[in-house]
């Protein structure tokens, strides 16, 4: 018997409420954006607003980089014990919010995230989603 | 005394054994790559023969569409007891690699990887990196 075709194996789409649970319930994450033709991946330590995204990076690395359209950022957990994990994508555009005087973009400020790459000088950005989408999967093999 | 700015924050580049030690030592990891527009992402479980990444997916998904060209993977961990984290990202091209009949194709499909979306008639994909690229960091104060 395979263990690839188990009838205990599910995958189960999320909706954006379940997805916005889980983006909540993690700290870390992945921003994915176009450099030419090819994609950077940063993982990111974020904090959310509702199904906003905000994060930190330095002055003048590449994350700081981050355009303003089409941007993706992905969160994933998996739970060994109950061989269950769940993604979350959100595709969106992201804004710099490190000046923004406007209160909204003071209470993404307020949002206590920590930038994983160390340095000074940060600024924050916010991806506000166009689209959400999450799946849950559980096997009945463990990964790995 | 901001805890954004502590001097023992760390972040060190990673040369490639590292990156492959890393790479290795790790079972999950997320594909990255242009749909029209966006990004999409996707959590995979993965193998690794050498530097080449390998990952199975159900026929019929979107992630079965991995394009050949500008595909991206992404696998990073976080140790919270260290504070310590990293990250590794390949930059290259995706074979499928599921009817190779040449010993190398065989080689790869025999790597244990457990596609975490279930369903049947499996594809084999495989990343052969262009460029692979890594960092570690260390923080003062952990993320979330």
């Amino acid at each position: 018997m395979s263990r690839l075709s188990t009838r205990t194996d599910v995958l189960e789409v999320l909706d954006e409420h379940r997805c916005l649970e889980y983006l909540h319930g993690a700290a870390l994450g992945r921003v994915a954006f176009r450099t030419g033709d090819d994609i950077d991946i940063f993982p990111v330590s974020y904090a959310c607003d509702g199904s906003i995204v905000i994060y930190r990076t330095a002055t003048g690395t590449r994350l700081a980089r981050t355009p303003r359209e089409h941007v993706s950022f992905e969160a994933d957990g998996w739970d060994p014990t109950e061989r269950m994990g769940w993604s979350v994508v959100l595709k969106g555009v992201a804004l710099d919010v490190t000046e923004g005087a406007d209160p909204y973009s003071k209470v993404l400020r307020e949002r206590a995230v920590i930038p994983l790459a160390p340095g000074g000088r940060y600024r924050w950005i916010a991806i506000y989603p166009k689209e959400i989408s999450g799946r849950r999967f559980r096997l009945a093999t463990p990964p790995g």
